[in-house]
């Protein structure tokens, strides 16, 4: 089953069809409206709007490797699975535009992503409750400023200015993506390709660690890491593939003056 | 005006009455469901879920150098307002028990804070668009767990394991919390004071600044930062109160074992 959303609302994905439903896959239960929606005449938005929004650092020992010989000197493997965050924010949908802010000088780069996507309630979970707690998974990209990365004291522009972080085209609940292939491509060309599966500590790991000391609720979103990290350049359209998940594209497009606009009107 | 949730409704508060509300002080309107509740019998909930949860790091400067003297090598004064974030997951009301992991060793320390809750779009704001921006106030205690502060790579458990962001006890719309003073107390007794507007960078400074990249929305929250910590300490109660806000207090309770269950049956 595939999970959209569509208008605010969630919506089911039927072949070439969405079909927006009342209520929420997450919650007390969810009705048809009866509405049939064309898939490619519909604005998908990301597939959820997260309570907690958790996102893994360094997760594939190929990345680590990269990452330090770009310079990211505290670059080395994790011991334990650790988790961090993203702003909601930031979030967009299947399609909308990435926007490069106009300032923003040096590396520019995608993280393509699986996204598991929670389905219960989990506090001090073993692996076989993480595991039947996933509801669907998902493709984020992790859209990174890498200057600003290195210059501030957080990562709140680097990782969360608007439009860095989409989330979609759905949520698909029947397959197993450790077993998948992630592909990301420019224009349509591959660029990029890695076993999904191929990470350090798995979305189960996370979800054990996490759960020790969180409770997880439905709808919070884990994004997994990367071990693709590709330029985007302004003008492209970047896709990342997980096979038996969907295709997530975004055209990158370039901001206006991120500066405080300065009244000179009086207040 | 003062502004409280209880059982997931917004509800304004009169004298020592509980006013709930049908729909919302930010966004189409709200109209009185005419039921009136007294304050002394009604758990307050955290006055809003944020759809994004701002919070600044070190902003005043003897908090700095505090926290240089505890250790925190890399503490030093900010050159740039620099806002991070923190988990709606780990969110409390106004007299819910803080509990502490058993697995938590070393300091455990309340940071008291003011928060400024946003009340329109803000986008590339000037500071006096930022000012009128703001709908109203309200208190945070940002409970940090040392030890893990500073052996994990991000704040994950260290600032946001379950209940370590008691907010509340309401937001208060008519006052200039930058002219009031924080009082810390342990089972009433006042163990620390300063002057909330004592900061580096004030909430205007800070709006204006994540706005260039960042849209803020209604109910979004930006906590302060402090310049007092205070221990906290099993079987206490600690009240953070800003004169003209309000008083927020939540008891501390020793949590039990916070290993995963490992479960012996098959799944």
């Amino acid at each position: 089953m595939r999970w959209a959303r569509v208008g605010g609302r969630f919506a089911v994905i039927e072949d070439e069809h969405v079909l927006p439903v009342e209520g929420s896959p997450f919650g007390d239960g969810y009705r048809s409206t009866g509405e049939r929606l064309r898939l490619t005449d519909t604005e998908l938005q990301p597939p959820v709007l997260p309570p907690t929004f958790y996102a893994v650092g360094l997760n594939y020992a190929d990345h680590i490797v990269q990452a330090k010989q770009r310079g990211m000197a505290a670059a080395k493997l994790p011991a334990r699975p650790e988790v961090g965050y993203r702003a909601n924010s930031a979030l967009i949908g299947h399609g909308q535009p990435v926007v490069k802010p106009a300032d923003c000088t040096g590396r520019f780069e995608a993280e393509a992503e699986l996204v598991a996507v929670i389905g219960r309630p989990l506090r001090r979970c073993s692996r076989d409750e993480a595991r039947a707690g996933i509801f669907g998974w998902t493709i984020g990209n992790d859209v990174s400023a890498r200057d600003w990365q290195h210059s501030d004291r957080t990562l709140w522009r680097a990782k969360n200015s608007d439009t860095f972080k989409p989330m979609g085209p759905w949520i698909t609940t029947d397959v197993d993506p450790l077993q998948s292939e992630t592909t990301v491509s420019v224009d349509d060309e591959p660029v990029a390709r890695f076993k999904t599966g191929a990470m350090i500590f798995d979305p189960y790991d996370y979800l054990v660690e996490i759960s020790r000391y969180i409770t997880l609720v439905p709808g919070d979103v884990l994004w997994m890491g990367t071990d693709a990290v590709v330029p985007m350049e302004v003008g492209t359209t970047l896709s990342v593939a997980i096979s038996g998940v969907g295709t997530l594209s975004n055209p990158i497009v370039l901001g206006t003056a991120s500066n405080p606009i300065v009244l000179e009107e009086e207040s």
